[in-house]
């Protein structure tokens, strides 16, 4: 049989997804499958799958009670084959593909459920700004090291609502040096694990940041890592005090982050829909 | 304007590949077009690019003079944009594109223009065959160390016309303890630098083998490293000598290698089209 599957890839930041068009809810993602399809060298490649369907469709309650404020649901996917809640970055590149695709008006904006809650989305030329969430600090207080880096760093740690451990670092050349081949060792680790950002003040508003994600290693970006960033070093109380833009640079890019009114974090950044593909008959039949 | 780019991807043995069609020979490939497709994250990814045009308009000589003999010409580029001879794995990868778009009879065969000379391609199923070229032994006999191996390793040097390693080891235990984040040292170098083939023999005619390649670091296969490996375990002799077939298995799969009546080692293996793409506007103007 000649059947073939139409999807997209696109990027946010150099964190890159599988867009799978799936409004009438009739493909099943096997964790294999989406392993497949992420696999870098025998697949598309990629750090996620983001299926794109009717919220209302959901098989999940509490993202079909999203129905009324969300039409698409964004069903992220590790690559790993793992379900995640949701995913900055990844937010912004489902937002791109609802608009490039007509299915979002990009002067009104679109609410998409995700399975941490609906998420407010807005468009504004080449970047979508994407509502994140509120940061929640957490009581534990981890001491990290790394490779490359000289002794022991206290860190803040954060949900958003995944859980983050940032560390502030003294200069860009600290930042360069550091060696994340290797996890960095986290004393004591979260209960869940937890995504590292080592971040730096350059200026005013203004950090460069890298991460180390649980279960990836070293990316080039992570939305939720950036907000964390953003979180600690504004102190607690910034989401009620200012409403600051942050400027946050990562290995694939930068975002801005701010707070809207009602405490979420804001993050706003590139998306960009690199190709639309169809997958062969021949790929499909190897990984049925 | 509008304008896309419609490319394929492919891969063998994990060894992926863009396929770009330019039969008119009207697309310039620079390197950083090149380095931009094969980016992983903010490209399509793929460790080089398969430009398919016609022999009679490529504007080298010696690739042009193939035209009696050879109707296509695989134009190949590295992923770091720099030009190579020809590529093992990316010759079935060519096959199969051109079986699978007509521009080649399966049951006929094909032999297709590289910057090494015409390559004769049959195809049998799933495995495409390719003629890699005759293995030549250098004199050189390089000591070699890598992390994970105790000591340093006599080595047979040989050229595919590109240049090659191979060290043998005792037990797939040893191949499995190497590790390959950092290149082999290899005393003295070959003045072009070198691929390292790992290999142990697993049965008769049949080898394990890992291969760190000059420029992309561990890779899951090489084609020409998977025939200087066969070359160096089978010895000198092994052209003018026996017809066996010699099973090798790398990360990404495993290949058959074997001697024409001509001397020139064959390579048979799978070759997969993973995808058609289209490249988005967004992402030509990004990326012009």
């Amino acid at each position: 049989m000649n059947r073939t599957l139409a999807v997209m890839k696109g990027h946010g930041t150099e964190n890159d997804f599988v867009v799978l068009p799936d409004l009438d809810a009739v493909i099943s993602m096997s964790p294999s499958m989406v392993r497949a399809l992420c696999d870098r060298r025998a697949g598309i490649g990629a750090d996620g799958v983001l299926r794109v369907t009717r919220t209302a469709l959901a098989t999940e309650p509490d993202v079909q009670a999203q129905a009324g404020v969300a039409e698409y649901f964004m069903d992220y996917h590790n690559a790993d084959g793992s379900i995640a809640e949701t995913c900055g970055n990844g937010l912004r590149v489902f937002g791109r593909y609802l608009e490039q695709t007509g299915l979002a008006d990009p002067g009104a904006g679109v609410t998409v459920a995700t399975r941490g809650g609906p998420r407010a989305l807005s468009f504004d030329g080449e970047h979508v700004t994407a509502e994140v969430g509120p940061a929640t600090v957490r009581p534990e207080r981890p001491r990290v090291s790394a490779e490359g880096l000289a002794g022991e760093y206290d860190s803040l740690a954060l949900d958003l609502p995944n859980p983050h451990v940032v560390v502030e670092l003294a200069t860009v050349s600290d930042l360069a040096a550091l060696r994340l081949a290797e996890p960095p060792r986290v004393v004591p680790g979260l209960p869940e694990g937890q995504n590292v950002e080592f971040v730096v003040r350059t200026g005013p508003g203004r950090l460069r940041m890298r991460v180390h994600e649980r279960g990836s290693g070293e990316t080039r970006s992570c939305g939720s890592g950036i907000c964390a960033a953003v979180a600690a070093m504004a102190g607690p109380d910034a989401g009620s005090a200012g409403r600051q833009r942050w400027l946050v640079e990562v290995p694939g890019g930068q975002c801005q982050v701010w707070w809207n009114a009602a405490g979420a974090m804001m993050l706003s950044g590139p998306a960009v829909l690199v190709a639309s593909l169809e997958l062969s008959p021949q790929w499909l039949a190897l990984h049925r």
